[in-house]
């Protein structure tokens, strides 16, 4: 079982994954490479992966072919579902058993390597999926969130091309949400008004950072944005979670989601990237000062000394340029 | 003249580095890559780098041979040294000029690729001009914090091979530093004690995570280690400022660090690793609840995208079985 522990100087909570076998030995520094060859993702493979928990199917019965969306169990997960949180001290430390979800969402059954070759149709039945698990997940009182996220290339931690996103639910409130929601929780009790209702406010009406402008989202590359081409998605409409928003809400956003994905697979030429829906807490889908989001990462830049010491971030491209060259980009 | 901006949500600091040209287009994957053949900080090509801002000199003049080490400006500077900060505000955003410090301390004149190569005195050295340079900058009252850290190998963001390291001094504090300052002053709220000065009678007290005990300092792997083989240097005597340690108490962190730094080289194989002095802000040199120490952050792992959404990160090695791999090594 692996252990979750608090740093107390931070209150970063750090999973320490013993179960996972590594040895010492096993971290020279040898690059990590996607295995090709096999691939366990691949309809006809289901019997290699651990049993489906959800599948949207034109056929078959559980862990047949005939799927569309199929989502199982991570194999080597970084949290395990079984038990009690346990928590305890240890002298001055904090920690708890390492309980929680980890699944894995295959978004198509063909050997496909990029979310933006499926159609919007079938990128929306993708986002639903994700809403479901965690409308699913929420139920377990033991867990405090739900991360939905997407790793795509070595660079950004895939360990198959296979297109896929995961889904971790953890029974703590991880510090970047946290972090935001003081943030946004700030701005509320000094404005009276969400900080990104207002940001989208001010990005749609200066336009230099835009990228796409839906009628229900927004895409732009952010004020202070971390990394070149790093991209936000805000919905227009103020909701606190992900997944409370509506089926029939999902589709614009499959439709923004992929034109930003075309844009910088374009623009960089496939470059490794993460994406990351930011949502509120389990049981927190009311907060009128926090607006869920997924934020876009492509990895071209490397994190330095400098940015784990201080927590700023040095970008070499400006936001405003980042998006003129995303727009310019002919699909 | 690159520009400082503030992230409205969560608070964080961005250097928009409009001067370092790059385009859009450079920004393709292309593996970044170490520069060998013509080194610029060997003795001998001292017209190569910009002017020097101190060294230590067994002969010669400014920006001649005889150097043992020698700081000099960044060439390509995150952050540049003339002007005020101009600090205003564009809508709901804040930002600044980029104005700071970016200086290079280069450890030794022989081409040599890592700091372990140096004698102990000659790290003593080294570590003495972070102390000089960091009390000479901490004159110019733009500036409320300096951060000194080490990149070594292209993964941890090196660019050249050439052992050194860098200090930037910048206009605001980083959040970091706010973060683990705020920590402290919470424990020492509740506690009335330092909670570095705690963990360091816990951790030599337990033994089971120590890597080096000596008689002021001691090394050891954290309680909740984000990434396998993360190293802390904490002294034993509270002091909240790195740069007001005085001379005679350098040379035994010299050891110390050196035999950390070859321990780590040895079990993992020269690994790409970061290493940062954390210290309180210019000007709050006696703060009883924070304590200066320096993390070494082995580049083993990729940070993927669950990391970046939480803020919490999965590390496969236990810190208790990585401590004993590092006490094992035969140096």
């Amino acid at each position: 079982m692996p252990e979750l522990r608090k740093d107390p100087v931070i209150g970063r909570w750090v999973i320490i994954a013993t179960e996972r076998g590594a040895r010492p030995t096993d971290f020279k520094s040898a690059p990590r490479v996607i295995t090709r060859g096999f691939c366990p993702f691949c309809e006809g493979n289901e019997d290699k992966t651990p049993p489906e928990i959800l599948a949207y199917r034109n056929s078959g019965d559980r862990d047949e072919k005939g799927w569309r969306v199929r989502v199982v169990a991570n194999k080597f997960p970084a949290l395990q579902i079984e038990g009690n949180l346990g928590k305890r001290g240890e002298g001055m430390y904090d920690l708890m058993r390492g309980v929680g979800a980890h699944e894995v969402i295959i978004e198509t059954p063909e050997h496909v390597t990029t979310l933006t070759k499926l159609s919007t149709g079938r990128v929306e039945e993708v986002l639903w999926c994700y809403s479901e698990r965690l409308n699913d997940l929420k139920n377990d009182k033991r867990f405090a969130y739900g991360l939905v996220f997407k790793n795509v290339g070595v660079v950004a931690g895939a360990s198959l091309e296979h297109t896929h996103s995961q889904l971790i639910a953890t029974p703590v409130v991880p510090r970047t949400a946290n972090g935001e929601m003081a943030g946004c929780r700030e701005f509320y009790h000094y404005r009276g008004r969400c900080l990104f209702c207002d940001m989208v406010l001010q990005e749609a009406a200066s336009g230099n950072r835009v990228v796409v402008n839906g009628d229900h989202y927004l895409a732009f590359e952010p004020f202070a944005s971390r990394f070149p081409f790093e991209t936000w998605i805000v919905p227009k409409k103020h909701r606190s979670n992900y997944e409370t928003v509506p089926r029939d809400e999902l589709g614009e956003l499959a439709e923004v989601l992929r034109e930003c994905l075309m844009r910088i697979e374009s623009a960089l030429e496939d470059p490794p990237y993460n994406y990351i829906v930011h949502s509120a807490p389990f049981g927190k889908e009311d907060m009128e000062d926090y607006h869920w989001h997924i934020e876009i990462i492509p990895r071209l830049t490397k994190v330095a000394g400098f940015e784990w010491g201080t927590g700023f971030y040095i970008n070499p491209v400006p936001p405003e340029r980042a998006a003129e060259f995303l727009r310019e980009v002919e699909l």
